[in-house]
């Protein structure tokens, strides 16, 4: 079997991307890599964000808004998708007692800003009122609250703007996506009665946002029967307050991460926006140019886009403030002050406090056998200290040969496992030093 | 940071597996390794799976039933899940024009045997139309037709029983699931007009089971519009038969693959399966048996289940015929024929046919430049051969230390490695001989 064609196959799978999910935030540079262009609103917006789930439906022990994803737990990458909104002015999150240390943390290490956690009601209704109440009237008049899911983190701002603006409008309004399947009534007995015309329904989705007037005046009239049996706010508001609420239709990535697969699901596509670009550092020379270009076309190919620069200083060192992914070029003896100082000035930058950064030394030098044991001490030295910092440093050893065929296969092989190191993001390959 | 914190908390969030897939087939031995108990049934079963859709949804150039999931396209995951039921007795697989040789290739490349392919119609109905009547009338009298989508390949064969038997017993079946969402109304404003109970209603889904005689008399008698516009066999049966489906409630694995996110999905449930377990082969050696006893536990701690044998004489080549990855220790100087040995007998098993196998050459040595370094040439030389049938081989060089503490922590490397490599199947990481 050659599996060289399946490998190809593959990758004529892969080349679309699916749209930015909007929580990438450079923090330090101050804004996202998706802003959409200016968009305001002329009243105070405030976030209600029920995260008191016990995660029955993954099969996992932890509930899985805390489950870890490049080891950040999901409802950091939720609560991040609002922070980075400006027009949002405070996150609500309605955690279960139990989890409220859990919360206090996350908060905490990955300093989210926006944020309070409340302890939560014993259903889905009560959680969202505990947090409409948490909010209170000092956020109220003329206030659109959202109500979001712990579990949806891939919310983009442009959506949250017509969710917002919308409520504000007709005191409701709501995310909907097309019926993925027929919806079908049974019998008692288990038959089929009738299915629906699917075009005439939506499946409601999450975010819903309700001006504060709505929501809260719904939680207080609707029944104890309502707050224990009941799921849908938009419900609530047309029942309680006659409010009809405005229909929006939301991307795919809004989907709810259920099951343990959407886990992998959601990690995926993380990990999708974390590779899609690196910047290699050529150290100047003609040969590390030369491997560079070459790298750019092959890991091109691959679907990273490279930036090349000799180095970080001057108008360089913008790369420090926005790239997630490093190829330091070297060539000829080792130093591994090369790449101390640039792992030094990335901790100095404070890049990797929301995603692992990763740094791939590629070292270009005859075959010699002590120094190239040297090397891989020298890697698995530095990684060690570096991956605390969250920082992940890789080594690839590349021989350079005279031969233009040998020469090809080697770059073709650097660039395939330089693609492999960025997108996976493996902790435990970090300090090796892969032969190309 | 404390990386470590969140690979802990990682860690809590995998320990449950989901339900075996079932599609993991070790069909050299016979038989699935989740067999259920002598299930068979008196009456023909034939299969018809529409596969024609063009992948619009997952925004990929390939068709996603054609995408490649480790090396072997979707839809001969979901081929396979029928084949390896006993009483199936032939797949009719309706694929676009356009696509016939490409599934004529999937068909060879991966030996399926129970399968036609037979070319579409311009929408849904037309293309199932076409695929009953590809099984035409010899499969006809007393004959149960199963109708399932290419892109759910996690059916199982309990399920597939289920289905079947109760449409030989009441003309037609259909698996359901209890709704994720709230079914909403719409006004043709774009409001919300009602929402549906959620408890009155259910998603219908795939697999459906009729007899060959309502199949084929609701596709006869129904509209050119129902042949248009319509996607819902189970309604076609009770609108032209007056027959009313038996509902099956099916488990989450029968999520369709739509989104591009869907692939992952999938793709780490079969990643799942396929790390479950692994066979050491010690050497007999007193320090290759310590070393295989202390990865057991830790590698059992990771999620793979250890099986360790001296060698794979006797009683112990039934490893041959079951495993999926193989980790070879060896002590001492370099021996690749061990390692060579070993890839000729899994090549002789042919046990790489729809799975990458995974081996790994663990070598515990002292430092010893020349010979860490010769060794590291042999992996790669080993493993580009064994790449093209589809095993991938790994390297692990191991210290050994007397120091208790540098032991423990060189063997929780290794199965951290270890774990990874069989988790990952990485296939640009072959040939690499790792330092652990």
């Amino acid at each position: 079997m050659e599996v060289n064609d399946t490998d190809v196959r593959r990758e004529r799978c892969d080349p679309d991307r699916p749209a930015h999910p909007g929580v990438f935030l450079t923090r330090e540079a101050g804004k996202s890599d998706h802003q959409p262009a200016g968009l305001s609103v002329d009243f105070p917006v405030s976030v209600v964000l029920p995260a008191g789930g016990t995660g029955e439906r993954t099969g996992l022990r932890t509930p899985k808004q805390f489950c870890s994803l490049l080891g950040r737990p999901l409802i950091s990458y939720t609560v991040q998708a609002f922070e980075r909104v400006s027009w949002i002015q405070s996150v609500v999150v309605v955690v279960a007692e139990e989890n409220m240390d859990l919360m206090t943390d996350v908060v905490q290490r990955f300093r989210h800003t926006k944020v309070r956690a409340v302890p939560g009601g014993s259903t889905r209704h009560r959680s969202i009122w505990n947090g409409v109440l948490a909010l209170g009237e000092g956020e109220g008049e003329g206030a659109v609250v959202i109500v979001h899911d712990a579990v949806r983190p891939f919310v983009d701002e442009d959506l949250l703007y017509k969710i917002a603006t919308a409520a504000k409008e007709h005191g409701a309004a709501g995310a909907i996506r097309p019926l993925v399947s027929t919806v079908i009534a049974t019998t008692s007995e288990g038959y089929l009665d009738h299915s629906l015309e699917r075009a005439k329904y939506r499946a409601s989705e999450m975010p819903q946002g309700f001006t504060y007037d709505v929501i809260s005046r719904a939680y207080q009239r609707c029944s104890e029967s309502d707050f224990e049996f009941g799921t849908e706010c938009l419900h609530l508001a047309l029942q309680y307050c006659g409010t009809n609420a405005k229909l929006i239709q939301g991307p795919p990535t809004l989907w709810k991460v259920t099951y343990k697969r959407d886990l992998a699901a959601a990690e995926s596509i993380i990990k999708d926006a974390l590779s899609r670009s690196a910047c290699v550092i050529t150290g100047g020379s003609a040969s590390g140019a030369a491997l560079a270009g070459a790298l750019r076309e092959a890991v091109g190919a691959l679907g990273t886009e490279l930036e090349v620069v000799p180095d970080l200083r001057g108008e360089n060192a913008r790369c420090l403030a926005k790239e997630g992914n490093f190829i330091l070029v070297s060539v000829g003896p080792s130093r591994p002050s090369e790449v101390e100082a640039l792992l030094t000035e990335l901790e100095a930058a404070n890049r990797a406090l929301l995603h692992p950064l990763v740094v791939i030394w590629v070292h270009m030098s005859d075959s010699d056998e002590l120094s190239v044991s040297g090397r891989a001490a020298a890697v698995m030295d530095l990684s060690s200290a570096a991956k605390l910092r969250n920082i992940l440093l890789y080594g690839i050893q590349l021989h350079p040969s005279k031969d233009a065929e040998r020469w090809e296969r080697s770059v073709s092989r650097v660039a395939e496992l330089t693609s492999v190191l960025i997108r996976d993001r493996s902790p435990a390959l970090v300090g090796q030093l892969l032969q190309a």
